[in-house]
């Protein structure tokens, strides 16, 4: 079987777990990272992650690239927004780099981005390369698994999709970001700055209507905090009383008047348990449960790196998840 | 938009009730039906299906069909086994037609019928078009749907799903297809002459294993009766004490004496619940619940239908469900 040649490009925290999961499968091989982080250019990726050398470099650039590697896919984890990481998709794209990537606002870009979208389209089919945006939310849980579950219906009513997480069995800086502890006014501050709240929810949305094929008139979205109606102690940190224990993001697809997707997500401390739900309104109505939720942030990892064969054999173009065939585990 | 040129094969209770539905679709224009019944034949399929003439005539065989129609997808809906549709299969794809069947054993026939499999890949090609076999079970719950929940995983040591359905609230065949209200040693008998026990399902085993790429030394299936320990009363009969509630068919795939894949299926009358559930033992482990389980008839016809725009856009040869983008519902 040939290797697939593959970079990592980003090394955060995403993209050093990307890596490692990456160094682990026998069908590929990983020839280079990229990153711009001065204090990791020039080392060896093993290093970077905590391990032995591997004969990997970390380069600051695609720039940098030997002539003599030629990779397949660039598993790309640098940031949420589609418009500061569109250089990033060009340049590998015309490098003749197929890439996956955890970019939220990749996942399904034509709603928010129709001009981006063409451009990265037109820039990908010229290159003969895909671009894929996925991941776990998005990616997985609020729209493909929806899309796929839509399947078994004769006809469709509305989908009603939830996520919630206990963010106090999570690390800090995940309870950080929910703004757990922090006041309702500072919340505000900061949902009023875009400081606070998921990415990519409106990509959600758009990718369950454009697999469907609803046309929505729009997507609305409300940020609020949730806030604790007791003290609330976790390994990390103490909420008390009245403070922001975390997030509620709705996030709506409407038509017509009528809301046809409805996304759900609550991200705080002290959540009696964490668990994602789907409801399919419809003939059949179908209604799945994943109890104790699917882990974020490595779960996000394993889409990221499962990934990469399907988006190999793709067909050229800026792709989502509802074009390719179904996800699953990537054994070696 | 163009429309799906569509022909109807086989107009038995499934049959009809997709060619119902695909009716409804205005991205589909149904050009005929084919049916070996003579009692079928000759007439209108409007009629045939309870309502008024659609100009739409029911044909004793492919070859009947007029030359200025060239249909896109046959829904093909005749027969459980493999080689009792295989001639079916091959004049559709010798007239240019695409095939997606509810052909339990089309599913993924490589692990019991290499050879066949081969062929129909091998006809399919040179004729350019698109063979698929899908459903409810197989087709879904037990087999595409574990593939997709896989893709969230950084590792999957085993997957065990379970189906398990109150046949007291379907209709009547279902129930004595089941065995409900037969003796125990009625049950072995028919186990033995082959007339008892779902089909399709050692297809489900090898699908899965086929999405994961997990090679399987061997696939086992028993077929039990289940045994009422109180009488049963259901709205169409009523199974005694001791007598025969339904069927529990375990079909399990097995590499180095490990079993990788188990699949449980259970339907029976006095069921307290339906319900399907798919858990993936890995990292992470995804424990996923469909409350009510989904119904199997209608759901059948709406794989089927659904599936009618992905078999006319995938490559030409002999897929599966894992080889095709996502599933979802076909909304027009």
């Amino acid at each position: 079987m040939k290797k697939i040649k593959v970079i990592q490009y980003g090394l955060g925290p995403i993209g050093q777990a990307a890596a490692r999961l990456a160094l682990q499968k026998p069908g590929i091989q990983m020839l280079a990272a990229v990153d711009i982080d001065p204090a990791l250019t020039g080392k060896d990726l093993g290093q970077v992650l905590g391990g032995k050398k591997l004969g990997i470099p970390v380069l600051a650039s695609i720039a940098d690239l030997p002539r003599r590697m030629k990779p397949d896919v660039a598993v790309h984890c640098t940031i949420s927004w589609l418009e500061d990481a569109l250089a990033q998709f060009v340049e590998l794209a015309e490098a003749g780099i197929n890439v996956v990537s955890s970019t939220e606002e990749l996942l399904c870009p034509d709603w928010k981005y129709p001009q981006l979208a063409r451009k990265l389209d037109r820039v990908a089919k010229k290159n003969g390369v895909t671009l894929l945006g996925t991941g776990i939310n998005p990616g997985f849980v609020l729209d493909t698994l929806p899309v796929v579950l839509s399947g078994v219906c004769l006809n469709v009513k509305k989908i009603h999709s939830k996520r919630e997480l206990d963010a106090g069995t999570r690390r800090l800086p995940l309870q950080k970001k929910v703004g757990a502890g922090i006041t309702p006014a500072e919340f505000r501050r900061r949902v009023k700055t875009g400081r606070m709240g998921h990415a990519g929810f409106i990509e959600t949305i758009a990718l369950v209507a454009k697999g469907l094929d609803w046309k929505l008139d729009k997507i609305t979205e409300t940020i609020k905090p949730k806030i604790a109606d007791r003290d609330i102690r976790t390994k990390f940190l103490t909420v008390q009383k009245g403070q922001v224990t975390g997030i509620h993001q709705v996030c709506k697809g409407i038509q017509g008047g009528k809301t046809l997707i409805h996304a759900d997500l609550q991200m705080y401390v002290g959540a009696r348990q964490s668990l994602d739900r789907v409801i399919i309104h419809g003939e059949p109505s179908v209604r799945c449960v994943i109890e104790g939720g699917i882990a974020g942030d490595e779960a996000t990892v394993a889409m990221l790196v499962n990934s990469v064969p399907l988006v190999q054999n793709a067909e050229p173009g800026l792709k989502t998840m509802v074009d390719l065939p179904v996800p699953r585990w990537l054994k070696a």
